[in-house]
């Protein structure tokens, strides 16, 4: 056969450890941790900076290796993969964004100095590939998954430098630059990789309830620790307490507002696991553009409440007319809760901004530390200098370069993916752990390819 | 039929969907949050205070959101609808609790200045509730849980008010305000809406390994954040450390000391789940009382070993003598993990405050700091002047009106929920999950509403 | 027959009660909190330095109830067990630990004052009973694991003395102290106790999808947190955030490294659950000795990945020659995650101290925080005393104590356990939850012990 299984002639392993070599030559030529502080007194600066972030830090870490992980183990027969993969793209991607940003951001400086913040801003770069690849989960392989992170990466630090530093756009919590991005580069992916071809509901794609409430516990770990992802680049003090009670107001209003729309539109009143799934994260999604700007309580709520809904009508209208229509696969909707939700975000952001000016002459905003450590400065500055109307035409033109820029770039991404070598699973073999695992089956009985007629085909294929 | 399935006419969506018009015209009229802090070592002192607060209160979000939303799916069909009626719970008590405390605490002073801590305190409002339902979990509908809610948060601020306010109680980790108030709200519920029926075994209350194994999940999730709840509220130094070691000692001794008990109680000596999930966690329900108090290590490992024996002898002895005799409803067994336990730390906290006051004048107990944040002023004060055995008294006093004046407030919400809008599932169908959410069972077949049986009934009963 | 079922004459039980009361009494007479602090600005400092330790402790204590516990559930019958028996060890060795810890280093001051460092210490001994016992997961009863642990525990922190007091061995993550040694004295266990017979693969050993997912969930909870494990006893300030620092980095070595080496092992290409669940700690392991050391970035990448790689090979080659050749049961394969990388860290060290010493004249390894308060200035200076060259010999010396002394003592306690009074469950009932728990099958029926001919049996044999 033309197109191996999976990926053919160990590309996975070799390349993986390749990269290890590269990952490993680069840190012992350029990448050094800070000379340790002279003197007593910045020790107990050190500490209590180090207090101030780390559990923060490690919250984010929950979030990604262990709810977002349980978020995708919703195909019953896929968990392990889901999880697996989730957790091997975390560590790869993470890696490859801190060689980048060295090279990128430091390398003038001579020496590259590693520290909790630069793995931080690291690990962001990496949720964009986490998020960006829910639309395909389960039909590409780990080969063209490591694939879509190589290329995302650096589409993503390029985003960001052009929102964050070069237009100067507020989005301390990464509406726009992680969520919007990674969401159009994942749909843009998708649509290059499965072209105009429709994919038929797969038997082995509905949710079972036991896997639908592993994945909901997911749900409610992301749910939790949402405000520590919105906040942990906050500059200390009221801004990050604001943008902590902001986060928690919007993702309490998107919880009842799930109930709400998913009940009134089904038609026995009966609940979607899915919605709930979704909807309870969507005002984390669109809350984090605003999250430390000047604006009542109010908003965050009616923010969560709204981005809530838009997600739940979003998957029972939109994915639909989207797989129709447009032939376009999104397995785990990610345009509902990173897409619809980050788009209301970014306007919400234009409008505070507009109406935060009215108020009080435009200064609030300016309130605000941005991703990326030295363009805090840059944004902050310019910020206050171009006045309200300014801002909030950047925050537009953010959206329109966050979302269009990534768009392209994923479908560039998705059409290398149809090249020979990718190893795209058959469309039969998908959302099965027996394709990558050394699995037994819950009978107890081996699986080397799922059933017996899959795995005569896996051996064919492998001749 | 006279009685529809579930809610009839939309009631759910309808009613939390104008709840939530409401809860944004209430943001929007009443609710900011602080002015920002003008002066930047201000700034310090809102971060630092922050980062003591705010890891606390993500554990309890844990806590509430995962642990227990976990602990309740031993029901092997029911998991799905025991951790989103939590979920739902949560959210909607707490925005009541916020609007209510709104109302009532800070009305006059214009403005609701919003903040982590109130947040915080609006959060124990909704524990109450998730309490309460556990006695009733998965014989009730989602709009029954919302009834049960609407009456039981301004009952418990209420009674935290008499409790803690005026009789000067002092309760830093809710033992007898949370614990013992919602045990008996509860039981009064459950009480008035069942009457006399005895309710026969039902197939799908039986747990299986793997539901039991979720739900020891749970419990291990809240034994191990159970110091930081009661811990939160403490005044930050050394009664805040001590009280955080004798929750630690406490948890630690129930954990072991179920282990005895249950293996004791039974025949075989094989151990139950459910005194497992149960017994662990007693021993943080009593230590809650006399957590900051002047007591010694050993007294807080011996009230930890007697309330985890009095949680599995109540599961051994006295639920079935209540469930007979009473014909009392108890589905989780909250008598045994908050009534029993919350009792013995009550009376441990009296005991404590007429020992401490032999040894040392009986200064000690002032040392604390009240749930409630401008009540602490007055009770500490109060629980200065008015000597040991008054105060001693006061404790006594404070479980007769959390029990007591809970139980009456349940019973009157339970002959609320009998009137015929409730929508109360039938008992063939209780315990399932096919009831409220769209759901594939695990054979691949879709499940309109359980069996096929069932499926027919219940489109027989909507009409 | 000669020998019960599990633990004649409710052994378990009455011992465990018996224990409780001892540590009553021993806590009545001798342990005290520390006073209060007298003036207010040491209420401050007492607040600063709990809002340091307590969320890293938080961390540790999820690690060891969840982390761990869920890790363990890999055996598909034997989840409960698995978890409850962890959950208890870790309750009792910390007991444990604390009573002797009182008795041992602080007898001579009088008192014992407790605080939240002197019970991290003594949960760090608990934690070596909870590795060790991988070793023989499932095959030995609830009464055997308790004198395992009795014996465990005074062993440990007679070695630790040793190591870290003693001999001056710089270990701040306890590679040596903690998982070397608790991974011999585990073999050593099972060697003593399984004699030289083989033991067949039993049926109910093979892990599902479903457990392999739950234990790959605990795996991903360890790894989040185990930076907080290792740094948690280090010097606050950049020592800390170093050690923090270098663990993140080798446990992401760690994970991307174990899915080329599976990968790379098996003949087509497919992932072993196994491997992931262990390799991707293994840099965690090996990391802990170094963490606080003056290594740059790379040598974190690299002991992580090489740590990876000594894992995944360890379960490939090493494992089916011990449990041939040496008839060496290893269970969970404690040997692949706790020995080899232990061990490999230890030599880590030893290469560190001299390379450092000739960069900078050694004194970049007294930088460093050993586990045990008051041994942190003896070792210090001694190591700052001594020279690089004899560190080294010392961290060698640390690691032939640490293993070899636990080996020995592992026999011995394997000898222990054959005694007649032992109860060790036969061949044919272990891996299987119905021993020790009231439960029912997942269809429903009651399993007394198993199957009906296991239940026979047990009849029989408790007669």
């Amino acid at each position: 056969a033309a197109s191996p299984l999976i990926c053919p002639h160990r590309l996975l392993p070799l390349s993986l450890g390749l990269f290890q070599g590269a990952l490993l030559l680069f840190f012992a030529l350029f990448v050094t941790y800070d000379e340790p502080s002279a003197q007593a007194q910045d020790a107990d600066l050190v500490a209590n900076r180090l207090y101030g972030i780390f559990p923060l830090f490690q919250d984010i870490q929950v979030m990604l290796a262990v709810g977002l992980g349980l978020l995708l183990t919703f195909l019953p027969r896929y968990g392990l993969s889901a999880l697996t993969h989730n957790f091997l793209l975390l560590n790869f991607s993470t890696q490859w964004a801190l060689v980048l940003q060295g090279l990128l951001q430091h390398f003038h400086h001579g020496q590259v100095h590693l520290d909790l913040r630069s793995l931080l801003t690291a690990e962001f770069a990496a949720v964009t590939v986490l998020i960006s690849v829910g639309a395909v989960l389960g039909r590409i392989s780990p080969c063209q998954l490591l694939v879509v992170a190589t290329c995302e990466v650096p589409v993503y630090l390029a985003s960001e430098w052009a929102i964050v530093t070069r237009l100067g756009v507020l989005d301390v919590g990464g509406t726009i630059t992680i969520h919007v991005f990674s969401c159009y580069f994942g749909l843009g992916v998708s649509k290059a990789l499965f072209g105009a071809a429709r994919q038929p509901l797969h038997p082995k794609e509905t949710p079972t309830p036991s896997s639908d409430l592993l994945s909901l516990v997911g749900t409610l770990i992301l749910w939790v620790f949402w405000p520590s992802f919105v906040a942990v680049l906050c500059q200390p003090g009221d801004a990050q307490h604001h943008a902590i009670l902001n986060t928690l107001l919007a993702m309490s209003a998107s919880a009842v507002t799930t109930v709400v729309a998913s009940s009134l539109l089904e038609r026995d009143g009966k609940l979607s696991p899915g919605h709930l799934q979704n909807g309870s994260l969507a005002g984390g999604v669109a809350i984090g553009v605003v999250a430390d700007m000047a604006v009542p309580p109010v908003a965050a709520l009616a923010l969560g409440g709204l981005s809530a809904m838009a997600c739940v009508l979003g998957f029972r209208f939109l994915t639909p007319l989207l797989g129709g229509g447009l032939a376009l696969q999104d397995q785990c909707g990610i345009h509902n809760l990173h897409g619809l939700p980050g788009i209301l975000g970014a306007v919400a952001s234009a409008v505070a901004i507009l109406l935060a000016s009215q108020d009080t002459s435009g200064s609030h905003f300016s309130q605000v530390s941005p991703i990326g450590g030295n363009a805090s400065e840059t944004s902050g500055g310019r910020g206050g200098d171009r006045g309200a109307g300014g801002q909030a035409l950047c925050q537009a033109a953010g959206l329109a370069v966050g979302g269009g820029g990534s768009l392209l770039a994923g479908l560039l991404t998705g059409t290398a993916l149809r090249l020979p070598w990718g190893g795209r699973p058959p469309q039969r073999l998908c959302f099965d752990d027996s394709l990558y695992f050394k699995i037994q089956d819950e009978a107890g009985s081996p699986v080397p390819g799922g059933t017996a007629e899959e795995g005569a085909l896996a051996l064919k294929e492998r001749v």
